[in-house]
Order: C-alpha cells, then sequence, then structure tokens
C-alpha cells in the first residue's frame, strides 16, 4: 500500500547552516513541522551538556530532524530519478515509497525528551516507545495529521522507525552504519561545535549511494568517500562524543537528578507540575511532551533554593558548568577505587553523589563494528558485476578503525581533590595523599619502595 | 592607572566555530567566564525569537560575549605590535589598556536577561544598569574577581561599557560603528542563521584597524573591506533582524506579558519564584540573575494551563510558533487600523492583545547613521598623510546605504483573517471582508469606483 | 525544431572546487570537451595577468565554460521540473531546448585565444567571429560532433551565441546581465583570486531564477539574493578587474606586442610558426587555434634575445612582472600628459612604448547599465501578480551602485620615474622634478603661487 | 653567526586563497619575490598534467613556495613568542634564525623545472643540484640578493635545503614528515583540485608545533590534530596523486619526449633555442631557466607538424589529453605483458611508444614510513614530562596507515585495444583478444578450463 500527499502551492524553504535549505513540497510535512510535538524540539539540545565544552553546540534535535529529513528526501529523488524500479522485486527505487520515507526521517527522534539518556535511566522512560505513542496515539497532532493522508499512515510511519517496514530499503535509508540519520548529526555536531574533522563530502556520498534488493549501498567508484565518512565518525567520537569534560558533565547531572528524587521522596521539594508527575511516577503522554531542557533547568535553579545542601550544590554544578575531575581506570587500577572513594568521604563529600565510576561504552553511539548485533547494517560497496563487498575488506584503513574505537573507564570525583597547596586549605594533607594515586589523568598504583630507591640514589 | 593580571601557566583555548578559538591567557579572563554571572548567559539566547525563523540560530550571549573578547584581544595585540606608544599623547596604543579592554569586552552584554528589549519595557528594567552593578556590586562573583586585581578596576571596566573611560581608544574599541561587538555580532549570527550575506573579511578588517588620538580608525588601503562590512550589516538588517516573523514573535510575546501581568494582578497565576518578584514588582538582582529563556518558556508552559483563555492561547502561539500575520502600513493607510480593528473583533479576538502597530524603528539595533546622536562613533579612514575622511565620502556605496535603510511599520492580527475558504468556517464573510483591505502584504484602501468603471470597459 | 542526443551509459562526473561536481550525461557534450578545438583552452588563462596581482588565479577558459555548462544545465534541469512549459507561447520551459542551450553554455567562449583583448586591438581578429567559424566550419572536430545530432545543428548552437535564436529563454540564460556566464566567473574568479567579496549564494539563484515569455527573470522572494549578486559583482569589478596593477601589465603586453610587429616588419625577429602567421597578416583557422598563452610568452622569451632593445625589455617586464607605475588623470589634469612625456623621453624611454594613456572603460566588461545599449538585458523581478519591475526600482542599493561604477583614466609611465635619491642615479634632478606632478597616486598641476599665498598668511 | 634583513617600510601583502595573505616584512623577501629566478616559477605548474583530471590543479610552483614561506614565517613568529631560547642549547627557538628558515622556505623548490620528475629522467637535470647553483651562482639575481644581507648568506640559506646547516630545528620545519613544505601542498592541492579530503586544520598544528633539542614536535594536546594530518595525506596520494589518469599522462610525456629525442638525433626537429640545448646535451644554467610549461607545449605543439607520425600522434595525445588506458598488473601476471604487447603491435603500435609498466613507487612523493631511510624525519609527540613518543604508537590509525600505503604496478597501452565493436572497426578480432585478459581494471589469467569445471558442477 502506498501513500501520496497534497503538493504545497508554493515549496517552502528553511534556511539550514548545514544542507543550505530543507526544501517542503508536501502539505503533511510542513503540517508535521508546524505541530506542537514537533516544535517543543525546538527546546530540546541535541548533544545535552555538550555546549559546556563546544560553546557553539546549541542545536537541538528539531533543526537535527529537518536535516534527516532534507538528506532522505534528496536520497529518495535521486533514487527515483536514476534507480526506479520498474517491476516487483528488481531491486530498485518505488518512488511511491517517498512519502513514509521521509515521514519517518522528520519523525525518527520524535519521542526524545531533555537529556533522553540520562533521563530514561532515572524515570524508566524510553524515547523509542514514546516515538511510537506520539506517532500513533489518537490524541496528538502528529497522529491526525499523518491520519489524513491514510487511516493507516501512522502505523506505516512507526514501523519504518521500529525497523519493521517491510521494504529493507527504506528502513536501511533511516537507520543503518550510513543512514540519513548519522550523515546529519556528524555533519551538523562537526559544524556546531567548530570541530573540522567531521566534515566529509555530502554531496559526494549522495551521489554514489544506491539501492539493491537487501537495502541501500554503495556504488564502488565511491568507496574513498564512504571511508572519509567512516574517518569523520571515528574523530568526531574521540574528539566530541567521549570528551572528559562532557561525560563529567552527565555524571552531575545524573547525580543531581538522583539527588532530587531523593529529597522529594523524604521531604518537600519546590518543583513544576509537569517534572513532579515523574517524581511522582504517575506521568502521562501529556506530561512528557510538556518536559524539555529549560523546564528542567528551571527546576534545578529552583533547588538551588531547597534546603537540601547537596541537591543545592549538585544543581550549581550543573548550571554553573563545574565539572568532576576525572581519571582513567583499568583492569588493574579499578581496585583501588574504594580507597579513593574513602579519602573523598574523609574530605566531607558524600560518595553516592560525589563519585561515579563510567565507561564510555555507556554513551548512546554506536561505533562501526560489522559484527555482532549490527551485523545487519554493514556498509557494503557495489562491484561492477553487482556482487556486494564489506567495506572493511576493501579498505584497510577502515579495518584498522574497527579494532580501535575502545570505551575508556573513568573515575569521577570532586576537583578540589587535585587542589595544590597555593592555597593552603583544611584538607591539605588529605588532598596530598590522594594525589599520589592520580598521574597525567591516569589512576595508578603509588610504587613507594621504587621512589625510595630513586631518592637513595640521588 | 594601569591594571596588570597573573598569567595562566598554559593558555587555555575553546573551539569557537566563528573565529576558530578563543584564546586565554589571563587568569582573571578564565576566572570571569567561569563566574556564575558569566555562565548564566548560555541561557540567554543571542537573538531571542529569530530560531523561529532561521532554527539554527540558536546561539548565545555567553559565545558572543567570548567572540567580542577574542577579537577585542587581537585588536589589541596588533595595537600592541604594530602600534606601540612611546610617549603620552602620541595617538598610539599603551598596551597596559589591553586588561581593561579585554575585560570590557567580555562583560559588555553581563547584564543581559531574557528577551531583553520586551521584558525591559514591561518591567521596567535596564540591562545597561544593572550590568554596571553586576560589575560594581561586592556581592556577585565577576566583581570579587575583577577586584583582586586592584579595588579600583571594577569600576575602571564598568566606566568603559558606560563610554566614561578616559582613552577613547578603549572605548571605541567596544563601542562605536566598527567594533569588535558588531563585528562578533554580525560574523556569529550569519554563521549560526546560515545567512550568507552576512559574511565579511574579518581577517583583513583587523590588518587595517588602527588606534589614533581620537579612538580607533581604519588606514585606506582598507577602504574596501570596510565597505564590504558595512554592505555586510545592512543585509542582515533587512534579512535577519527585521525579518516580519521575527518581529510577529516579539509581539506575540510583548502581548502574552502584558496579559500575564493582568492575570496575575486580578486573579490566580501560577509562577515559578524568581520571575514572581518581577510581577510583585518586587526584585533584587539576584532575582534578575535566576532568570533566563528556560524560566521563561518554563513559565508559558505552566500557563497554557492557566485558566485564562487569552493568556493560555499566547502562551501556545509563542511556544508552537503561531506568528500573527501582518500587513504593511504607511501614512496614508494608517487610517484604516482602528477599522481593521473591529473586524478583529467581530471575529472574536481582544484588540488589546491580537493586534498590533508597530515599527522597525522600535528594534534594539541602530544602523549607520554618520549624523545625529551616533555621530561620534562614524568610521573614519587614515590618508596616507594621517588625515582622517569620514567614510560615506569616500564610498558612494556606503554614502547611498545611509539613506536606504528605513524603518518599516507593520500591523499585526490573527492568521486566520487571511484564511480563505476552501475550509469554510463560521466567521467568512467577516474574513472575505477584513481581505479586500490587504494587498501584497500591505494595507491599501478599497478603490470601489475603479473597479466599477473596470467591468464597464469590459 | 528540437534536438536531442545519445545518453552516456553512466554519468560523468569532473571535479570543479567552485561547482563541487561538473555533471555529464549526454555524449556530445563529453564528445565536446575532448576536442582538440576544446581542450585547447585549457592553455588560455580566463584572467589573462591578474594571476601577476592575485597568485591564485591560474585558472582557464576551459573550466570556465566546463562552469557556464554546469549552470546551464542545473537550470534547465530546475526550470524543466518547475516551468514545464504545456502548450505554445505559454512563456513556460520547453525542455527541448535542454542540448541547444547547454551546447551554446560549453562553447560560448570557444573563440577566445591568448590575451583576447589586447591580441584583438593588434592583429584584428575577433574572437566572437571566430568562435562561430569554430562550431559552423567543417574542419573542426566540434563541428562533425555537433553535426552527428542533425545537420543544422552547428547553426543552431552558433545561433544562441550570436543572440539571434528564436526563443530568448534560450539566448538570456547565456547572455544577460544575470546570465550562467556571469554567475559562474564571478564565483570563479572570487574562488581563485581568493577576494572574498565575490562570493553570492547561487544556490539561492537557481532556486529564484524562472522563465517568462520574453527570456528569463526572478521571483520577488529572491530579491535580496540577487542584489547580493550584483554587490558582489561591484566589488569584484573595484577589487579585481580594475586593479591598477592589472591594468598595467596590460599596457606593457600592448606596447611588447606593437613593438614585435614594428621589429618583425623592419629587421629580422626569431618567431614560432604559428604567431609567425599573424605577423605576416596571412593566418588560417589552424594557425589561430596553436595559439595560446604558453606559445605567446614562448615567443616573449625568445625575443629577450633578440637584438632589440626595447623589444627585449619589454619582454623581461612582462614575463619577470616589472608593471609600469601609474596614476589617476582627470579631465582637467589630462593636459599635463605632454609635459611628462617629455621628462620620460629626456630619462632615456621611448614615449611610444613606455607610456601610455587608458581608462578602464577600454576593459572587456561591462557594468550593470539598465539604460542604453544593455537596456534588453536588465535584470526583472516577478511580482506575486505577475507584472516585471526592473530590480533598480526595488532595490536602493543596486539603484545607488548604477551610478558609481566609473571607469577611471590612467596614465602609465617607467617606475624608475618615480625613484627616490637614496641610491642617487644620473637622472635624479629629472626625477624629482617629475615628480611634483604626482601625488597620492593622482596627477596634479604644481600650485606654486597658491602655496606662496599659505605661507604669507600664517 | 646569524643573519639580519632590513624591513620593508609597510609590509605587503599578497592575497593567497589558502592562507588569506602571504605577509612580507622583510625587504630581502621581496626581492627575492621579484626576482627573474622566481618569477619564473609562474609558468611551472605545481601538479604537472594533473589538471587533466582535475580541471582546477592549475596551481604554480610560484605560489606553493610562497606559501610555505609564509607558513614558516607564522611558525617563526609563534615559536619566537612562546618558545624564545634563553641560553645555548636549551632546546628552544633562537628568534636571529628567522631570516635564514624563511629564505629556505622560499627557496626550497627554486630548481625545479617543467615536469621535473619526466625531464630529469630524460635529460640528467637534477632540480636539488640546480636549486643550489641558483642560491649559491654569482651570476643570478637570486645570489646578488641574498648576498646583500651577508656574504656567507646564499650558502647559508643552500645548506637549510641540503639538511646540512648545523640547527636541526630549521631543517626540519623545511623537511621533515611534517613540515610546512607538506602542509602547504597538501592543503593547496586539496583547495585548487576541490578534493576535500585533504584538508586539515592548519591552525590547529600551527598551535601545537614546537621547538626540542633535535628539531621539531607536537605538544601532546595536539596529538588528534597531527593524526588528521597524515589521514589528508593518506587520502590525498589515494585520490590524487596516485590517480590513474595523472599516471598515464605521465606515461605519454615520458615517451613523447624520448621519441622527440630520438627524432632529432636521426633527421630533422624544429626546436626552440633553449630546449634544442637540452637535445644536444650542451646547455648551462641560463637555458634551463628559459624553460617552463609553455616552452614545453609550444615544441610539443609544433611537432605535431613534424614529419615524424609517432611524435605528432604522441604530442597530440598530450596536449589534447588522450591518455592511455591502463590495467593493474601483479606478480604473477606480469608474465602476461609480453603477449600483451604483442597484440599492441600487430594491432599496429610500436611497443616501445606505445606501453609502458610502471609502478606509484617511481612517483616523487614519499608516504609516511616511520622507519627505513626518513627514520629522522619521523613525527614525535611530547608528553608532559618531556618525553617524546613517535606518533604511530600513540595512534592506531596511523600504525594502520603506515601499512596500508602500496605502490600499485600498471600496464598502459593505446585505448582502442578495449574498443568494443558498435563501431566495427578492422582490428576487432584483435581487440577482442586482447580484452580477454582484461578484467575489472586488472590483468587477468583466462580460466577457461575451470569455467569449464564450473558450469560441469552446475
Amino acid at each position: 500500500m502506498f501513500f501520496q500527499s497534497k503538493k504545497l502551492p508554493h515549496p517552502v524553504e528553511l534556511r539550514d547552516p548545514v544542507h543550505g535549505y530543507i526544501h517542503i513540497e508536501d502539505k503533511v510535512i510542513l503540517d508535521l513541522i508546524n505541530s506542537k510535538e514537533f516544535q517543543r524540539l525546538r527546546r530540546i539540545k541535541q548533544l545535552g551538556p555538550t555546549s559546556y565544552v563546544f560553546p557553539g553546540a546549541n542545536h537541538t534535535r528539531f533543526e537535527h530532524n529537518l536535516g534527516v529529513y532534507e538528506l532522505t528526501r534528496r536520497i529518495c529523488e535521486i533514487f527515483s530519478k536514476q534507480y526506479p524500479s520498474t517491476k516487483p522485486n528488481d531491486g530498485l527505487w518505488n518512488e511511491n515509497e517517498n512519502l513514509v520515507a521521509e515521514c519517518a526521517a522528520l519523525l525518527h527522534d520524535i519521542g526524545h525528551g531533555p537529556y533522553s539518556h540520562t533521563f530514561e535511566h532515572l524515570f524508566g522512560t524510553n524515547h523509542e516507545k514514546i516515538g511510537t505513542q506520539i506517532i500513533t496515539d489518537k490524541s496528538t497532532e502528529i497522529n491526525q495529521i499523518l491520519s489524513k493522508v491514510a487511516p493507516t499512515f501512522p502505523e506505516a510511519v512507526a514501523s519504518v522507525i521500529a525497523k519493521t517496514y517491510p521494504n529493507p530499503q527504506v528502513v536501511k535509508m533511516i537507520s543503518s552504519q550510513a543512514d540519513a540519520d548519522r550523515m546529519d548529526y556528524l555533519q551538523r555536531d562537526a559544524y556546531f561545535t567548530g570541530v573540522t574533522y567531521g566534515s566529509f563530502d555530502i554531496e559526494r556520498l549522495l551521489r554514489v549511494i544506491r539501492p539493491y534488493s537487501g537495502g541501500i549501498c554503495f556504488t564502488n567508484n565511491g568507496m574513498h568517500a564512504v571511508e572519509d565518512y567512516i574517518v569523520s565518525r571515528y574523530q568526531m567520537y574521540q574528539q566530541v562524543y567521549f570528551h572528559r569534560i562532557n561525560r563529567s558533565l552527565e555524571v552531575v547531572l545524573n547525580k543531581l537528578l538522583e539527588r532530587a528524587k531523593y529529597v522529594y521522596k523524604n521531604s518537600n521539594l519546590l518543583v513544576t507540575p509537569s517534572l513532579q508527575k515523574f517524581l511522582d511516577n504517575n506521568w502521562t503522554l501529556k506530561d512528557y511532551l510538556n518536559l524539555d531542557d529549560g523546564v528542567m533547568e528551571t527546576n534545578f535553579s529552583i533547588w538551588r533554593e531547597s534546603g537540601d545542601e547537596i541537591l543545592a550544590d549538585l544543581a550549581s554544578r550543573y548550571l554553573f558548568r563545574k565539572p568532576f575531575a576525572s581519571c582513567s581506570v583499568d583492569q588493574e587500577t579499578r581496585n583501588l577505587v574504594p580507597k579513593l572513594k574513602n579519602y573523598i568521604k574523609e574530605a566531607g563529600f558524600d560518595p553516592n553523589y560525589y563519585t561515579a565510576l563510567t565507561s564510555a561504552f555507556d554513551e548512546p553511539y554506536d561505533a562501526y563494528k560489522p559484527s555482532g548485533k549490527n551485523a545487519h547494517s554493514q556498509i557494503e560497496i557495489m562491484q561492477d558485476d553487482g556482487t556486494l563487498i564489506e567495506l572493511s575488506e576493501l579498505s584497510p584503513l577502515v579495518k584498522a578503525l574497527n579494532g580501535t574505537i575502545q570505551g575508556s573507564e573513568n573515575f569521577f570525583f570532586p576537583k578540589v581533590m587535585l587542589s595544590k597547596n597555593d592555597e593552603p586549605q583544611i584538607f591539605d594533607p588529605l588532598y596530598q595523599e590522594f594525589q599520589k594515586y592520580v598521574k597525567n589523568g591516569a589512576l595508578r598504583y603509588q610504587r613507594k619502595p621504587t621512589r625510595k630507591n630513586n631518592l637513595n640514589n640521588q
């Protein structure tokens, strides 16, 4: 079953610094963008606390969703012109799929709320399920707009996002190792952070992408463009997504919300109405849609005046960018963590709220791993004779990268523990003891005997 | 009296997509950036509702202030190297002024709050006075940081921003027709909106700027670079700052806050603590510093559930981007406005909250006007023999632009008044009557007799 | 009569730094590019001696012609999709015109030779006539390729370039005030010179251009993009095309060729075979096609060893970038030129070869003049109701620019005339006398009496 | 011994699209640029025949040398400010070295002639030796300019280029794995070819480069910027420098010059004066300096009319871009080459001039190989405690790249051998036989028996 939309009398064009313009030709697309549920994405940052490290990174999920839509629209346009299907199962593109692909692209992240990762962890929400609900629940403007196309259209769109839509070409366009989603966020995050490493030749990628019976792949004259895209992705992970201070502020946020739950349960806490429903564990979709970054930060600001010292302090730390310090931890040194927590406790900090041990594997990004659970979404290069070869078999560079992305484990703690005694403080001896275990940003064992030897030798 | 700062052991560099990097070498600069009052600027958008028109324009006053600091730092560096003063009053640059110039640049907008223009209008605040207070009031972190340099340093920094500092070179570097402030915001607004017209050759400008006894000017080999900067400014005003939908959403915001004041005064209204102080007209600096865009929008979101229909509707219009429609008005057609207001009232809208007549002159930007109140800040080009010539005397292009920037007056009203009857509505006859007065986006008189004649002739 | 071409089995894409890629889908286009006559354009610089001022400006007519083709191809693609003609004389675009438009775009400059302007002046050639000949003469590869499409196709292509083709839309796409030719060269010249002023938003321009019965125009939502294009053009003229040193080296080139003609006629001169035919005034199309920048410079290099001192000197000046000095001249001061020539003669230079009086009006570029001979190619903006308004009526900025582009008249002479006596030379007194007439780059009268008065008054 | 130069009264700035501006503050630098020997570099393309593949790549050795100078100047400026030597052998930078470093940078490629690699191979010249000669021979303008600084200055500059200068910091700045030379050409070649892969963050690189006792290295906060530079280099080799058609036209050029030598020796050949000296094997420095790309191409053009068919054909192939076809060859398939040559001979081509077997190792570029002959120029990263670690030990990505750059061996032959019989030709059966050995761009054995087996198995 295929879906058609009314065309707009005049195309609408939104200025976008990454793609130039977002072109809107279908009435349903414009209506979706103008819906309450979509407009709300303007108030949710794409990269959460990353703007604390890269000040330009204030871009929102609103723009990213527009960008994914635009790339999908361009791919559909190219596919419809260059690879039009002429008979069933010829492995080419049926332009009747354009509308469902574009709507799914636009709405693929519609379920996200503020600080999704952390919020979901603490309040048991799930942005994918909520996304499906926003699309299929009759109460939403989005559902009503989609239903005007056809009663079954909302379900079709939702199934693309859930990867259960029958046509794998449509699914892979939105969700695979080189999909419109990743292409947009890498370019966009690079643009707004100012990190030049993230750029790659998107015009070229759009020229060499093509459909095949199992999904989408790339023609072999585009191998180097795909390789460049993979390298850019690797660099963005190393430079931006896994940045230590970024991760540190995620920890602060996590502890702050944890403490807020504790204080709310055990005493009084002033909270704005919609967030209160989540603390009461009694929320509806409408409450979820009332949340955004500003609501969360407004609560943090209010909590600075709550009587609870830990909550007030953590709120200030998040609002005014006072990240925890951190050091890397490995298999061997992980055993030292309890000892360090003791020092931190002695220095007056509750270790439950002022320390954390996390690894970058917790991050919501998945790197290029052709094997394992993402195997089905690996990148294929089509040879002249139509056979497909997986990218890392052709590119030694990509092969090398597959082995190099590794999560690093980090221990987070109050920065004051690293303070030097140029401004003497009461806990100085404690700090000095603590600092013996941290060198060059890594946790390490003290090697007293070796030192003694060294001193003797001098 | 000159001021010195401790240098950082290692310079700190912040990534900035507009200038590449923000270089920080002085401890006082880093401390100021880390202060609560400065970090708060991260939550105040540089262009208020403009991101509703240009989705990328989410950049904040935080980044802009960093950018103005960075440009000032570069100008000071170039001046110190190329135009070092060797004796008093030689019209050259004294590098002892670097620190006060850089701090003033960093803090020049520190007094801004959310939606400054609208907010000030309704609550009687003044961002310039508050800025001075933040710098000179002993309660702030910023004052304490500045005071460590010297007890008189806060006053010195404040006087640069207030344009009363004795050295005109320092004052003009921050506030004149071609100052670091304008250079940064034009580039930055162009980058984040994606409007390419706003770009100009800043590297060249920094090469041709120079000090003279009366302030700063440009060497004559840089005339074309300055000309290009003026053209870019003109284009940014036309394309971005005066954009109709931008202005329309300012109107919605204004009406929304006006209604909130009314409802608060006459019945119950749930308001977050800090904003409540302003509605009570009983606020302190601390309350002001607790405000930001997110706090305002959180209140708007809460007010959607207030019993007051007008307030709830205006809040939704602002949060979900439902701008008023508008048409231009001139001397002659202004008399029609009362008649139109009547139609609007008949259609069920309170004209006090659903109509407005405003002109772009109300906007907080001042274009290049060499005469009048800004005469003292005009742009001078230094000739080979050291004489100064005002820019528009040399550039016919700039001369032409001086006369072309004109405010346009606009009448704003609910968009439904322009609806066509493809989806018939109860007020259709009324709408049709209304629409006879609006053509091609302008208010106009009906010319019934002429029409009759035309028909007769056919 | 319409023309069709065989499609290539796979599109060919050439990397172009200005437009990203040049897309080639028709076999005839690829064959034309591969022809001898077209490949020869690789050896003819687009801007002649301009690379002596902007070292990056080594781009050739080859790339420019590809660029004009690519822009024309994109315009045709957009027109065919958005403005398809459905009946004769509906003022819309007939996609059967695509091929003739694209071929004409690709070949519009095919008649250019090395240093066209200067060469034509001295040898009586005419690049437009030669262009027609290359397209229509059965001896050329280009003619043979075009003839395969249809026997009348070469004439059709030539008539587009000669502006006699019946469809004004096709003609104006290649030749008007905002055509693919100008759009490409402004962007390209800006890219390779590095002059940022020249850039404008070409993607936007391509979105707002549209056909109408009389040719091409722009929709009114694109007014600012067109305005920006006109400003860029003004700036490129001021900064690049009219650059004094650029013009000075054109003068050297002119004098050099003039002297070569004289020497060849009056004594022996070693010349490469093809250029010899021009000195003999006995050349054929084949000889013309053998000329390029390298051939000319090879002759200059050989002439450095000719016995004739003036020729050898002028050749060295051109090859090793020794431009003449210059000063501006106006109505009043023009009378001083003979006197200055006398000084120059006394200093040992033949004024026929070492001085020149030229104006920028001689330059082969025509600025935007809506009246006069170019009136038919003015830029029109289409209003909502379909009426056309000429651009300068809508844009005060463009109106202002129309009056500001003025040719400047310059007097060129050997730089040594301006030498200062820090390294004393035999002609010093003469130089000092000469220099009294030149101040700040302008010719001026000595005003001894006035000076005396001034002194008396003091 | 240190060298000083007179400063210019006003700095001169040349516009450069890659670095923005080239800043010239020393009189000796300006004089060197204005010398005959340096101006000549304007007529020698940086990448030889590469513009046949990437049409924008017309940039010359003139601009590249300016760029290397500018980067060196910036590095010297940063070193002088941030790492000033205060006592001998402290491993820091002595700003008295600035001038010799800058002059060496400017002149490091001064000995290059047209198509250096091919020309040297055939005429026994050596651009490094000739470069030294240009700098040290009293007959040149360059020598005279350098000698004005000090009589020993020419030798000092030459010794930097020859890597025998005593200070390794100066030597490594110009010649090492991450020197100003490579940084410029990668950026420049990427800009003019339009290949975006070549770009890297040069501003960042300049911030993290630093001197140490053994040369130059990078600080550890710059590791990712260096990594990115290495990746860019890899991509430029794969995409541009080793491009098959690029290499094919080098083969045509080589054969063309070889044939010219043969024809000149055995019969009459019209040749321009300076090139004739090389064919006579009787050339001087002056003759060498008279050569450039245009002179070579002028001769090729003349030779198209020589009686020798092979020479005329090869000249046309080069001038009008008719590359040979090619296929890759490996250890196993190399044995087939003689058989293929036979087919080619039967088809009427002299295999000596119409075939070639070359490998990319012949190319004049050396990739990053930390071991072997370039070990001394490897890239070092300085740790917090001052120790140096070689880059590939820190970066798995660089480690991977070291093993991946491999020369590919190719067999070149006339394209007609691959023609399909849609336009039947006399040699068709021969072509078909030939084509059985070439598949997907690679030479291969015919495997008839295997095929039969396959069929049997089915």
